[in-house]
């Protein structure tokens, strides 16, 4: 990174298995960098502050902090905080690689509901030859994209490619080459009518907390999916469940959940219309935080504006 | 059909689960349509011929034959009969459905490996939440396509969407639009040592059969997978085996055996690191398949050449 000097003073709080790559990644020359829970230094000097979900809190102990980097693509984990300081500019770490991710975890999980692996999985478990054809061809299948933003263009893009029909819903009406845009609560009935599978990738903001409830299942077609990539407070568990045991939905597909990790008493781990996965659909990749970092910062000190700043407001 | 007139005897010899669909499908007012094992009809009266496997030296009992319309891609279970009748044309289907299943097919699990799905679904079974990052990106993973025909062109198209690297082994070398092509079997060891995950997209011909044996793993990366969704006569199961138990293979996607039905005591259904599915890959739509014989019919009328002619001597 050309034209950045000087020494700028940046906590990082990272979850554990950060911690070896940390110093590497992140020990930039001109960054006198800090490791939250490691590493010794004054609340007052840090100009900084990069991670995922700083304790409630723990941001107004810093009086000098200037910016806040977010290394996830949500930053509901800063905006709960009610002593977050809302005068700060928080910047979103856009990651193509986990837009990439994203998108893989989801057309898979589409391909395999769509061509019944799991009923093959079930069939090799018994040894039985159990042949099926698929009822259908993907042009007639319809997936649902609750939230349009950047992960979501990037997944429709690689579902369309499989002939799956992509619908969208969103806040504001978007245009994403080959997708139905449906936008705003007046149009979200409308949308969840034509979804045969229904892949929640929201922010969580309090508009959209909850918003996966028993009045929105009864308004998807019957034998419907549901995969949630967003965020655990999206869904409400006890209302999916009772969706699922009812028949009316097909099969839940899930990375993200209300308490992670997924307490091994959880009835979801061996319901046996639900895939758990333990919040892996898509990673932010520590190479390319480490640029975002050094890009931020050199922004910071040339006055040039931010990328991806979030607006405190809609909470992404 | 237009220009499509008079009487054509046609005789179908379908799979059971074809019965139901053959009769409105295939019942064009041009054709006199006879289903085999369930329709009188007179060997000397029959034109055409339309379906997958007869038993060896059926075909020599039709006198008439003017031409076989084979309903698979795979031309292997006519040609292995020492009694076929070698001087008529026959004439493969090649059907996009199927085409863009296999892609899926291959696809989905290539994303299952690559993204240790099924690590995540024995720890769903033990109700452990096990976080595990992807160890690499999909552009340093080599998938490499064992027969580089139609269907091997639509899959690679398909797995470079997601950054896959994707290099193809064929006859002769092929011109596929970011494919590294391998040509003949001087070329097959520099292929190997590349592939992470290699798949079986061959016609099964006698320079192909048993092509996939203990010398072939020997040539792969420690770890690599192996796929096969060509025929179960390119793979020698023992040879497999032993390179799976010798923990130099990583596992194996098997859509097709040497026996079929796989009988429900063979150790491949219960091998911790093999995926079996019922032959199911790609089906040919019967819809499609309808649409195809007529063309063929009128083609044979008008005297226009058929498409897809397979040539005797390559097998394919």
């Amino acid at each position: 990174m050309t034209g950045l000097s000087g020494k700028h003073h940046v906590l990082f709080l990272l979850p554990p298995g950060w911690d070896a790559l940390s110093k590497a990644l992140f020990g930039h020359a001109a960054f006198n960098s800090f490791l939250h829970g490691k590493d010794h230094y004054a609340p007052q000097q840090i100009d900084y502050f990069v991670g995922f979900r700083p304790p409630h809190g723990f941001l107004k102990t810093l009086p000098r902090l200037k910016a806040i980097f977010s290394l996830g693509a949500g930053v509901d984990g800063f905006l709960r905080d009610p002593e977050f300081p809302r005068h700060l500019p928080v910047v979103r770490f856009v990651d193509e690689t986990l837009q990439r991710e994203m998108a893989q975890y989801v057309t898979m999980h589409s391909l395999i509901i769509h061509r019944h692996q799991r009923g093959f999985d079930a069939a090799q478990k018994e040894h039985a030859w159990r042949q099926r054809m698929l009822a259908r061809p993907t042009r007639e299948v319809c997936i649902g994209i609750l939230g349009m933003g950047d992960i979501g263009a990037v997944t429709a893009e690689r579902l369309l490619m499989f002939d799956f029909q992509v619908i969208g819903w969103s806040r504001s009406r978007k245009s994403v080459p080959g997708v139905t845009s449906y936008a705003g609560k007046e149009e979200l009935p409308k949308f969840l009518a034509r979804c045969d599978i229904l892949v929640c990738m929201l922010p969580l903001t309090p508009e959209t907390e909850g918003l996966m409830d028993a009045k929105l299942f009864a308004g998807l077609p019957k034998g419907a999916w549901v995969m949630n990539v967003g965020r655990g407070g999206h869904c409400n568990e006890r209302d999916l469940l009772a969706a699922l045991d009812s028949d009316h939905l097909g099969g839940a597909v899930l990375d993200v959940f209300q308490t992670e990790p997924l307490p091994p008493d959880n009835i979801l781990w061996s319901h046996p219309k639900v895939t758990v996965t333990p919040h892996i659909a898509g990673i932010t990749d520590p190479r390319n935080a480490a640029a975002f970092v050094v890009d931020c910062v050199a922004r910071a000190q040339s006055g040039a504006p931010f990328k991806n700043v979030v607006d405190l407001n809609k909470g992404y």
